[in-house]
């Protein structure tokens, strides 16, 4: 059924969609260099935390192949700043610095004289980032779609799915699992201001999965579980300190904190290699902020009167307190989460 | 300061600022016809509860003037059509039911064959119910800026000025008022989604008046107070029961429950008009559900997929345990509103 791929590695060249034509446009962009690769994650060609760090491998990876037809002495060198300029693209999903890092610990011991050898650990451990978080995105589903009832309507925020991953995606996975599994899902899609990811991408993936599904704008939220009664709600996250607390998409928090007011089940998923266990809690989690033209203006046109400023932060952190559990591929974490999340990391 | 007016009554026409356009264009339509009126309601050429039964009473008016032209001997029975083509304008605000049926009421016993007097009296009326919103409208201002301490900051959602009123408006009224006061007042403006009434028209009023602002996503509210610090949210009202739950723009509830469990206070800044004393609860408020498309396109273009659903109520119901106070022209309400709303009413 997925007839796209999020990114691609081929031929020593790394192939993503262009995720901020969506849906209008399918357009595919080849990447050769890993500053440019770290542009497209600035730039959100590219977004969702899993998808963020295996983009990120394979610009190691280029990073590496550039070193090995350049400077083959310098391929250590070369790999350290490839990857500095990665990690600074986007400061707060945690996938990025742990791929990188993976990357390096790979290569540490390595001796620099055998540049091709490194050059082929570096692919080698790209490609398996990659191919670990399709595996992972299978098993949280399964985890997932265990805590769905019959005849859910979930409520989902931002864009979680095939887009942001290299599988079949983090939260929207869990749905894709239960409709799978035969339960009758329905998904209310936060539009998810203001990069309208839900209303772009998720919508999209959502039609072609043939779940059925209405945008409503984010703070319609409470509303609808008042009065139409809503079973979960489904997140992603772009960071977990290991006390639970997790940064994610702005406007989760506001979700949370409805959904724990109105008594429905707030479920976080996402990949260990999104939790930051060393990590106390939130606070020390940095937040991004964006320009402010992502809100005072839409797809170029201004909504606003001129020179009117924004306050546009990207994330927000949901306190543990908030969150019902939190679903990895190891299986469901519950609070207590320094306990929970502790036993996933031996 | 105000360069510009909401609505004026001048030659038996109303004038109305088309408030769609803002802040991009300044263009105001003549309205001479009843039907005119209550389409520009339906359209949101003019919009704001108060804004909208000060429109209503005119409409009456223009309806009664043309009876006096065409078909003075059934004077009274167009003004009973009018009101129904008012009516159902617009089901959630109930001020414009108020305002209709204050007009009936003023003429009820007059006799049918004095049609030139039932006009005049409608038309004095209507100038009343406009001149009484101006003077509420400041009073409100009052009353609410005794609640707001020195560096106050603000969260502000819709519009509620003087584009929502006939006068300086409801919760807007109260920062501009304690502006004026000397408090030092800052205001995050939520952009209120679907039709981006803060955006466009709170940002345009607050620039004019030289209040500080930033526009956030309404996603933003909680992840502000929590990180930042919020001293108050203000907003205003479409329909309040008379036990406090109270009907306004959707997103109202949702920032409710942030501020409840965020422990900001959270107030509702209304006229009386907008107190539907015999109702009991919001549960009997009709909410408005508006058309798809206000979601799933932004100036005519297209942000999701072709054929996507949304899911569009216009207001939402905020009950009464999430309001800190009530502020009306008669004072500041609190809980039990049933006690303190009823005593508005003798």
């Amino acid at each position: 059924m997925k007839t796209y791929y999020t990114l691609k590695w081929q031929d020593r060249t790394l192939s993503m969609i262009d995720q901020r034509l969506l849906p209008g446009r399918v357009e595919y962009t080849n990447y050769t260099q890993v500053e440019d690769v770290a542009d497209g994650i600035t730039r959100m060609v590219v977004r969702g935390a899993p998808a963020i760090g295996a983009a990120a491998g394979y610009g190691m990876a280029l990073a590496a192949f550039h070193a090995l037809d350049k400077d083959p002495n310098n391929i250590k060198q070369e790999l350290q700043k490839a990857a500095t300029i990665l990690i600074n693209a986007r400061p707060t999903a945690v996938n990025l610095t742990w791929a990188v890092n993976r990357i390096l610990a790979r290569v540490q011991n390595a001796e620099n004289n055998i540049a091709e050898e490194i050059a082929r650990q570096v692919e080698e451990e790209a490609i398996a980032i990659e191919n670990e978080d399709r595996d992972a995105n299978r098993l949280m589903g399964e985890h997932g779609a265990s805590l769905v009832p019959q005849n859910a309507r979930f409520i989902h925020h931002c864009n979680t799915g095939a887009l942001a991953t290299t599988g079949i995606g983090t939260a929207l996975g869990v749905i894709r699992t239960a409709q799978e599994w035969g339960r009758n899902v329905f998904v209310y899609v936060d539009e998810t201001r203001p990069r309208l990811q839900g209303a772009r991408l998720t919508t999209w993936e959502l039609q072609q999965l043939g779940i059925p599904h209405q945008i409503i704008v984010d703070g319609a939220a409470a509303h609808i579980m008042r009065t139409r009664g809503v079973d979960l709600c489904v997140v992603g996250c772009d960071r977990v300190a290991s006390n639970g607390d997790t940064a994610n998409k702005i406007g989760t928090f506001q979700l949370a904190l409805a959904a724990y007011e109105m008594g429905v089940p707030f479920y976080v998923v996402g990949p260990t290699s999104t939790i930051d266990i060393n990590l106390p809690d939130g606070d020390h989690i940095p937040v991004e902020e964006r320009a402010e033209e992502e809100i005072t203006h839409i797809e170029g046109l201004p909504i606003a009167p001129v020179n009117t400023r924004a306050f546009n932060p990207a994330f927000d952190v949901t306190p543990a307190k908030y969150i019902t559990a939190i679903i990895t591929e190891k299986g469901i974490s519950r609070p207590p989460y320094n306990e929970s999340l502790s036993a996933i990391f031996p």
